[in-house]
């Protein structure tokens, strides 16, 4: 039996269970640079425990809808956040946790300037660009320790094409 | 008097005394999410000391060529990381330390999927993106300590279209 999920569109309200949506704010924090930068500041939880924060690249090839959401994943050690350096738009799937499973997976598309901090343990799908490959500077833990659990669903989801 | 800077292209090797760039190597470190997607992993040297690295997203307005460089800044409590999320090519100015002050600036020029981590305390110029608004994620020290140490030229850098 297949189940279907449907994209909605991204925001912090909706997506506040599993982190943090990177994103301007409607106003600067503060004007720097004589003015001429805006800071939008300190938008994301990282939360990496006693570990050390890196920045590393992840470069995806494109998922294009109807997609096949099999497997969700989760890192018990630290958040990480994720930073569109070059995509057409994406996809951030999180799924609730249900007593140590995922729970039914949410779709958030977003779009190319938009980034997110997924929370500490929080479900989620693997990297979606949509319409072509994807670069993201990913930051999050570093370390030697098991920092991954995977979850396979029985029955896999198929992520359509939105409807609005 | 005013003094004339070219820009170069940015690389690894003539940065090493700066900091790290951040790029895609020639091949990523590890292939994940079944193979979609490499991971060129751990790409920055971090150094906050005992503070908190933080995301912030830094929309600057474009600086065309030639550039008036009046001042060069350095924060010595934290390395600051720029990852480009939207811009069409920008600049990455910094100077050595000559006892104190800033020697002779370099200036690199850098594409829109290059990031750059500037080492603690390195003197370097505010955000340049060339030729259009830029936004870029930023990876620094969050704290209430001051941070910030400005140098005003006496005699301002121009820095010129390159000629390569």
């Amino acid at each position: 039996m297949t189940r279907h999920l449907s994209p909605r569109p991204l925001n912090s309200d909706d997506f506040a269970a599993f982190g943090q949506v990177i994103a301007l704010r409607d106003q600067p924090d503060r004007l720097i640079n004589q003015g001429l930068c805006g800071r939008h500041h300190d938008l994301a939880d990282l939360d990496i425990g006693q570990g050390r924060a890196g920045i590393s690249l992840f470069e995806a090839q494109p998922r294009p809808l109807p997609l096949r959401l099999d497997m969700v994943e989760r890192h018990p050690l630290g958040s990480q956040a994720f930073l569109p350096v070059s995509t057409a738009g994406w996809l951030v799937i999180v799924a609730p946790d249900r007593g140590g499973v995922p729970g039914r997976p949410l779709v958030f598309r977003a779009d190319a300037e938009t980034g997110v901090n997924i929370g500490r343990n929080v479900w989620h799908g693997v990297l979606c660009p949509l319409h072509d490959r994807g670069l993201f500077a990913v930051v999050d833990r570093i370390g030697a320790e098991p920092n991954l659990e995977e979850f396979w669903f029985d029955d896999p989801w198929i992520v359509e094409a939105s409807r609005d």
